[in-house]
């Protein structure tokens, strides 16, 4: 029973969180020193906290820590993983045995924390993003009405990452009561002492300016902690963050609180050293007997009814951006699942559709794309599906919390607006060249790219069904409609708007290019010679063999054009899918963009930068 | 004459700075109408804010912007280039008449700016960096003794993006009291209201925590607005933070204030009303005579002599990682630009040799890459010759800062270590699998990736002599020796360390591959087959044609092996350049990092992997 907030908790479990965290230092000493690697100061300095979190605030389901009511943990300050180990596997999650297995190919405890251990959510382990995810996690729980909390362990090496203070505004926004964060201020960096330093004051202000109950506390005294916790949980309408000031490597005189001890696991000298040190009982660890715990239930996109057939008016062009809008509002209307978030410009990439139509689902994630995918991870780590979206080129600034995604085994949407020179006036910085590159080097992923409203609409239903992460890359001009309502867009995929017997090359474009392509099929067409025209519009994955037979047809005679950087791009994607398949183009040409683009009406860019029509003819004609 | 801070700004000084803010706000519109587009509002909010900067505080050679001891300003909330376009005219940088070609093809006056322009120094456009590349221009500065103020607008929408906090924390913790940052706080975001609105305690309270002087004026008075520059020049010790309170289109009262104006430009009726009810004089703007601008002298990185030959024992294997602290150390013996910052890692990237030998010209980037990277790309612009460094995988964090940096024409060196599975037990958060892909696709880089000591010495002296984004990529283990200490490194360029006339197949590796591909050689030797290794220490850019010729020796038979997704890495690298030579592989293996890694020992994950010289062996079997 834990005491009232007024009142305090006993004696009694005081002195078992005490125990707990004597134990979570001594195991993560052990597993650290047993791997030969690892970071045991940096869970030193946070045992007290982590005991206190797992046995005294939170309240979870053992067999089942990521699911239903549970509270959650996500431990932020990721290289601190064998402390949230001990501690799971002291709370009965798994056998403290497999502690010893830290760090070994074998062993579903790697060396950062992934969702394949139960009672995680998501990787961790590029710092400052945990707190976005426990942000995720929170909003989410907010939208089943779930009395779940989140804990999330912060360290103060990673609150120098402005991410921290975008998820801090966030929660401080959003009024995220169910959300307590713990900072373990050790005052110790990796290469040398932090900015701050034991300065808690700065800390605690920095939060309290972001709208949360703070308060400050010894790290390493527990019955101090345990009150902090109990108060937290009694606060309302705001997140609340408790700043404890700690020392790294605590309880070990050898490296408490000095420098030249991060990363570094301890010999067995002053492995029995510290133990010794720290006292108590001794923590017998059995021989692991080899079993696995690695967790095989992760979140899947739940399934929903097929949406109707998207209704466009073929004489009418609509841009890919506002059918993803309209998409959005369809899934909407029958996926309760289904989440938007936006980094302030649902206006232009048309997430607004949807916010307007189901504005519980909608969180404006205003202008903090790194905060924003995290706290998609957090969202799809409780189930959701969430969809957020920005400009393509401002994603770029959150290519590390993908990349994390793809490690957490998320499953998320996202979606970039604006790519390419097709922009127009607005200019180099707002134009995403590099968008294809980025999302097909995150593992697993899917990268659509529709050429029209009516392939827009499908492929984003297509995301909503597909785990992992999917990035759908959408236009600003309008293009013209060039499928049927009924028509289907499988992933791996792509179409042939235009063919015939007699096609000398075949011309793979994506997106706009897909429409110069064919106003050169016309034009080479009225000459005398024909063209097919592919329109890639699953990027990745590419089924290499089928793309291969089109271009076989046309005498492996080959031109891709795309609007992107040559790097990582259409071509390349095209490339590597036939090399895969074993064949090669006997003629090629790749149209790409080559120069730095510039202002300018979005015609005349797609011309001035080598991928528009008269492009495409010329590059025809030469291997024809 | 300014007056003094005590006695404030004289009525006269005030009423030209007023007149001068009337002219930029009514020019702004006035270009905006004429190109169709842009953010004529964003201007009008910040017109008495840029003239109070640009005609009372900053003192600059208007011939010369961005040299010397001019005082430097950056727009951060760029999209707000009409108002600085003006200001710049205003000041005589170039005609007025320039304005009307905004957003053109042939204008230099992109629709956000670009360091092409007089007095800019770096691109803006994706928000929350300026005041990164302010802070860099401000210790660049200081390490050059110069009296250079630097000042920096920024948005209050982009005051969400972390970036900015990371800047504040940097500019506190380093003392720049060159640094004056004014925040215009319109309170309205493109989409909707800012999270704070105008709420300007919140603002101040942040950059308060930070170190910084805080003020709060009303950013339509400017009076209060001279007077606050005056007091922030006055101040010692600390950079200081004018947070002013703005309107959105002010002046205009159909726009003033009002929601679904961002990116606007008004109609002819509209510019009209808006110009009519901000009165005056008319301002009259001649006819452009169609002379560009632009400017040609961009900074370029200083000569050096010749570093001497890196010297290593042949028999003792030394980490790339290492090689690279040795040679920045020894940059910093014969190139006085050099500096170096890092992200808290500097003893696990070696950045600290040079640190510790040049204090004054290393900074100490914490956990914060977005603020280092954007930093580095302020020194280049003051000359300097930046090296950053972190994990390959957490300049990850830093894309859109990279991306940016490109579009800002900045020489920039950037080393990425601990790439590939081959870091071991930390796990795949720790890997870089995407740096290649993410590096390549940014215009005009180069891309280096050394396979042993001496070329990674000669590849960092290298990069110090390149103008653009170079990117290092360094790994963990020590690897053998392969060179001898004067074999010269190229740009572009590869290595055959293992050729005969009896080659069957070509087998291109980088980095670590490069020793399996050797074993690799060494087994099939032993077996009877012998194959060609190629170092490809220049991955980005390639000589297709000089390699085109090594893998026709070996009748077109080509694997290549990379710890690296297969997307955009080294292998589609080879395909892309053999494409545009106009060749390709008659048989091709790519061996690459297929699926998500694990923890475990190096050693057993590059095999694991599938990129050991176990791998290498049984491709070329195929083939061969």
């Amino acid at each position: 029973m834990s005491a009232s907030p007024s009142v305090g908790p006993s004696a009694s479990t005081i002195d078992a969180v005490k125990e707990k965290a004597r134990r979570l230092s001594i195991l993560s000493m052990m597993a650290t020193t047993a791997a030969g690697s690892g970071h045991p100061t940096s869970c030193m300095s946070a045992a007290e906290l982590v005991a206190g979190i797992f046995f005294h605030a939170m309240k979870f389901d053992v067999a089942n820590p990521n699911s239903g009511d549970s509270d959650r943990f996500v431990l932020s300050k990721g290289h601190a993983a064998p402390v949230l180990y001990a501690a799971l596997a002291e709370a009965g999650v798994f056998p403290i045995s497999r502690l010893m297995t830290l760090r070994q190919l074998t062993s579903e405890l790697e060396g950062h924390p992934t969702p394949l251990i139960h009672g995680v959510d998501a990787a961790t382990g590029s710092l400052g993003q945990g707190m976005s995810v426990a942000a995720g996690l929170a909003i989410g729980a907010r939208l089943d009405k779930s009395p779940t909390r989140v804990y999330v362990l912060l360290g103060d090496g990673e609150m120098a990452e402005g991410e921290i203070w975008e998820a801090a505004e966030f929660a401080g926004h959003y009024k995220l009561d169910n959300l307590t964060v713990i900072a373990d201020v050790n005052a110790l960096g990796q290469s040398e002492p932090t900015m701050y330093q034991h300065d808690m004051e700065i800390y605690r202000r920095k939060f309290e300016s972001e709208g949360f109950s703070t308060e400050v506390v010894d790290g390493h005294d527990v019955a101090a902690i345990l009150a902090a916790l109990d108060r937290a949980k009694a606060i309302r309408g705001k997140p609340q963050a408790i700043v404890a000031r700690t020392i790294k490597g605590h309880g070990a005189s050898f490296c408490a609180g000095k420098e030249h001890w991060h990363g570094k696991a301890f010999s067995k000298d002053e492995l029995a050293a510290a133990i010794k040190e720290i006292g108590g009982a001794p923590v017998v660890v059995p021989p692991d007997p080899g079993k696995s715990y690695v967790r095989t239930s992760l979140p899947k996109p739940p399934d929903f009814p097929a949406l109707a057939a998207p209704e466009y008016d073929p004489a009418k062009p609509v841009a890919t951006r506002e059918a993803y809008g309209f998409a959005l509002r369809r899934l909407g209307a029958v996926n309760p699942h289904v989440v938007a978030l936006s980094g302030d410009v649902k206006n232009s990439t048309f997430s607004e559709l949807f916010g307007d139509a189901f504005p519980d689902h909608f969180f404006q994630g205003y202008i903090a794309e790194q905060n924003m995918v995290s706290a998609a991870v957090g969202l799809a780590a409780r189930g959701k599906v969430p969809f957020a979206d920005t400009f393509a080129c401002f994603l770029s600034r959150a290519y590390d919390n993908v990349r994390m995604a793809a490690i957490s085994r998320a499953n998320i949407n996202l979606c970039g607006s604006h790519c390419g020179v097709s922009i127009g006036e607005d200019g180099p910085s707002q134009m995403a060249l590099e968008d294809i590159a980025m999302f097909r080097a995150i593992h697993g992923s899917a990268v659509l790219y529709p050429s029209d409203a009516v392939s827009a609409e499908r492929l984003t239903e297509a995301m909503a069904r597909r785990p992992g992460i999917n990035y759908l890359r959408t236009s600003r001009p309008k293009t013209a409609i060039l499928y049927s309502k009924d028509e289907k867009f499988p992933l791996p995929g792509f179409k042939v708007p235009r063919q015939s017997a007699q096609d000398r090359v075949t011309v793979i474009g994506a997106g706009i290019t897909v429409h110069e392509a064919l106003k050169a099929a016309d034009e080479l067409k009225s000459a005398g010679t024909a063209i097919r025209v592919v329109d890639l519009y699953c990027v990745k994955p590419i089924d290499g063999e089928a793309l291969a037979e089109q271009i076989a047809a046309t005498g492996g005679r080959l031109v891709t054009v795309e609007d992107h950087w040559p790097e990582g791009g259409v071509g390349e994607a095209v490339l590597g899918a036939l090399a895969e398949a074993g064949v090669a183009p006997s003629k090629y040409r790749m149209l790409a963009v080559r120069n730095m683009p510039h202002s300018g009406k979005p015609d005349e860019l797609v011309d001035a930068f080598g991928i528009s029509a008269r492009h495409i003819v010329a590059a025809v004609r030469e291997i024809a």
